[in-house]
């Protein structure tokens, strides 16, 4: 990592990060999607990753914006999240009990993305990068939907079954 | 992992997870709080540092309550989150972006908490330990505040500073 003498170091410093964690996390979403079972939880999940390529080329589009070339740096709590994920899918048990650790796991990711990009968003504002700070803020919105879609089926349907 | 055949397997193995999480907590804080230069930044890692240890003791009366043992569960994705907070306190750079990477690095560790103390409330309720429920709510309240000042800070201060 390169020296942090200003704003803009870190913000590009945590740019790369996220831009990995995306990454990773289209690597790993089709095996969970493979392991859950309920049909809600697959669709929301499925549509999750398309949202994930949009975030993906959107990171694109913020490099672009600021002249810089798209590059990724090793996210290491993506790796030990996604990692956590991968050991409960691979877990034996009850699948309603399977489903709701994955749920668990899926929103731990969406909180950390919410937690990034919050970060960034403010970063951009203030270096005056106002297009990137849109770029940033829709995919703020869409991290957040997920996680309240992924919680409101948990409470509808996962627990009850898990708890039954 | 034992096998998550039932909520309550579920339920113990997220607890554990996350007593181990807050410990991982309380050994890594000590060298941010040192690291941080801006006074009201130190003073609320400290009050955190505080705050951390009643959540450890929260969870040991949770394992009481249900008549469990206290036992961690090494939390792959807090050990991510803390490699690279420390990565970022060792960093050179400009003071105060050093602050404002640390703040971030923090409230994505916030954000972890959040996601998981919310998935263990509300199996708690569904498990119908209500006591438990309580004191993860406790806590919910706290890593939530925590999460609000330290976005506070960084908004009336530290990204200022930074961007300066």
């Amino acid at each position: 990592m390169s020296k942090l003498n200003t704003l803009n170091d870190l913000f590009l410093n945590e740019l790369r990060d996220v831009y990995d964690a995306e990454q990773q996390i289209l690597d790993a979403l089709p095996d969970l999607i493979d392991e859950v079972t309920a049909p809600r939880l697959k669709a929301a999940l499925q549509e999750h990753l398309g949202q994930t390529q949009t975030h993906v080329h959107r990171l694109e589009q913020a490099f672009e914006a600021l002249g810089e070339q798209a590059k990724a740096k090793k996210c290491q709590a993506m790796r030990g999240l996604v990692k956590e994920g991968a050991e409960l899918a691979s877990e034996n048990g009850d699948p309603a009990v399977l489903d709701a650790a994955i749920i668990a796991a899926a929103q731990k990711v969406e909180h950390y993305e919410i937690a990034t990009y919050g970060a960034l968003a403010t970063w951009a504002e203030l270096l005056q990068e106002n297009e990137v700070a849109e770029l940033l803020k829709a995919t703020i919105g869409e991290e957040k939907q997920a996680d309240d879609t992924l919680k409101e089926i948990a409470k509808a349907d996962i627990n009850l079954r898990a708890a039954a």
